[in-house]
């Protein structure tokens, strides 16, 4: 028995992706720079690339840029914007509760000379849209918040965001880190009213190593790896064919038949929240409501996530503890910190990730053996 | 008939390659931040990958970062080291014919301050060490001079110019872009008294999109791609393990039976070159001798490369009009330019670029191929 339930952490890439980078990599070996037909031929796989990407999200061929992962195009979408952009204000606003590849850039935004605000939340991680109108000005460049945390699921209302911010000051670019979004809910960048978006292939079963920005045609970014000019000199380096190539395959799969996975993914956390609910130890941090239903995160009374996450993996279950990019470390920033949630309350988190091939049979006896490993547990806890 | 000739642009991954990354992709899909086995299997092969890897170039184990290329190790090595060693001194030194991911970061280190300096050349284009020796002195943090040089071959006497600078100035830390040499040379990190030296996966019958710096123990560097903790704190983002695994497999094929593959390429070269050497129109930028064996340049009085490339191509010869990254655009400040070479001799250059499974057959066809096209297009040329 393995229950994947990590799937936030990285996904396992269907055989049809698997197949796509060999086959690329075997056949369409050439370098897109190259002036002969073997280049061409790798170059021209770039260009369905970019059209059909381009396609997923309602954007322009040319205003997609393939990136190394979601960590480099988040870096391109705010350094790269900043550092282009510092005559037209001092002023960038993220959610406090980003992934780390956002939050990490601050210090560096800052010692380029720039003031660096938090989009105020209210009690369930969601951007309180009244207090954000307060604080954007004249000098505000830049907008970002991460349409689905990472952490706990929180679904933020981007397009609301949006508007009220570009009403506010029409000036203003807003970004969207959108890795955990992308596959599992639908991305229109014109509904959503986003100038950048960031994605990255290994969370909806493409491939390591490959990633995506979605640049709005007149939105000016410096490129942060430089060399040749590649990618409208936006991304230096021999492009990753055979990984976009994946890439692309996976998006083309998890948005095949989209409508009916979305309904399997709440019928997933519809199953897991009513189930969790009954077990007297377990509390939520949020109200699940304002989550997307591929993530679930809860604790769970006194016992320490790593506790459990290794008794569940005895199980074949994998679930994670917090995020995996912090779960490591010890977490000093983490989403639930933001939220004020208590260390002795945010030790115990437990975050379950699905994907579309997860069953109810697969959560029934994940709860299961939580709820008995609970009670096996919570003997050894130290009152 | 198919002849390859241009994999000092990209090679062809092997079948063992492939299959090393598809079972990696299928196998070991966790996320080495994820704290369950999962995760620990895929942290695992990257700490294999990290010794296997130190190990060809006489390194430690954790003085290896795995980045997405050679385009990103040489920023790496070049604007993260000047970033968090800006109190150490103020100048840097590179060759002149450093690859366009050294060269592009020039303005970006003087607009934080640097003065950066050439290092002179010879006639042939190798360093002039007496001429070098005048321009070091205190103020000197970096030199970064590439080992086997892309455009046109020259093999630079690494060695002897880390041994130079260090005599002059012991604090200098040398970087060498190696990206052209490794798995074509030996390469000991100590003996060639190297610091940081940068390769990419796809130069050698690796994957795209992943490539490796090594950084002495010691050497201070600024992340450029920020976020999360992964590889020391040095390069943020899920690392990508089935391309990392599978550049470590390349590298095992590539140094297997090593000394039988260069002794095919110095069969290789000195056949090219020899039978050029008898055709009229045919003239050499540099002096052969001082060129690595698997990179051969050449010139063709009055046929523009262009014409040559596309006739060959049409013969099934694959080569390159200089180097992969700048053919398709008008070059302005390559190799050949910076070693003087006047435009209506360097815009008819041929790089012919080799792997060990090429043959003196094919160079005989090619030559062949080539004496024919000379007679043709020399018609066409207008006098």
């Amino acid at each position: 028995m393995e229950i994947y339930f990590d799937n936030a952490a990285t996904t396992k890439p269907t055989e049809a992706v698997v197949n796509v980078v060999a086959q690329t990599m075997i056949n369409e070996y050439g370098n897109p720079s190259s002036a002969h037909i073997k280049g061409m031929e790798a170059e021209n796989i770039l260009k369905d690339a970019r059209k059909e990407l381009a396609c997923f999200i309602s954007s322009k061929d040319d205003e997609i840029i393939f990136t190394s992962g979601g960590t480099e195009s988040n870096n391109l979408a705010l350094s790269g914007f900043a550092y282009r952009n510092r005559r037209s204000g001092n002023k960038i606003i993220l959610s406090p509760i980003e992934h780390p590849s956002m939050l990490s850039q601050v210090e560096l935004l800052k010692s380029h000379g720039y003031e660096v605000l938090f989009t105020p939340l209210d009690k369930n991680g969601l951007v309180d849209l009244k207090k954000l109108e307060e604080i954007i000005d004249d000098d505000v460049i830049l907008l970002s918040v991460m349409y689905v945390n990472n952490e706990i699921g929180i679904k933020q209302n981007i397009a609301g965001i949006s508007k009220l911010t570009k009403t506010k000051n029409s000036n203003i670019v807003v970004h969207s880190d959108m890795v955990q979004a992308f596959g599992k809910l639908k991305i229109n960048v014109k509904d959503l009213g986003v100038d950048m978006l960031s994605i990255s292939g290994h969370k909806f079963h493409g491939p390591r190593g490959v990633g995506a920005l979605y640049v709005r045609k007149g939105v000016k970014l410096e490129s942060l790896v430089k060399g040749s000019s590649q990618q409208y000199g936006l991304r230096a380096g021999t492009e990753n064919v055979p990984a976009i190539a994946g890439m692309i395959e996976a998006a083309k799969e998890v948005y095949n038949d989209f409508s009916n996975k979305q309904e399997k993914f709440s019928i997933l956390k519809e199953s897991l929240v009513s189930s969790l609910e009954k077990i007297d130890e377990v509390f939520f941090y949020v109200d699940n409501d304002v989550c997307a239903d591929h993530i679930v995160s809860f604790g769970i009374e006194n016992i320490r996530s790593e506790v459990m996450l290794h008794a569940l993996e005895d199980k074949g279950i994998y679930v994670s503890n917090g995020a995996a990019c912090s779960s490591k470390k010890k977490k000093k920033k983490g989403t639930l910190s933001v939220l004020g949630v208590e260390d002795n309350r945010s030790e115990t988190a437990i975050r379950v990730s699905f994907n579309s091939d997860n069953t109810v049979e697969e959560i029934n006896y994940f709860v299961d053996e939580l709820e008995k490993l609970i009670k096996i547990l919570k003997r050894y806890v130290r009152k």
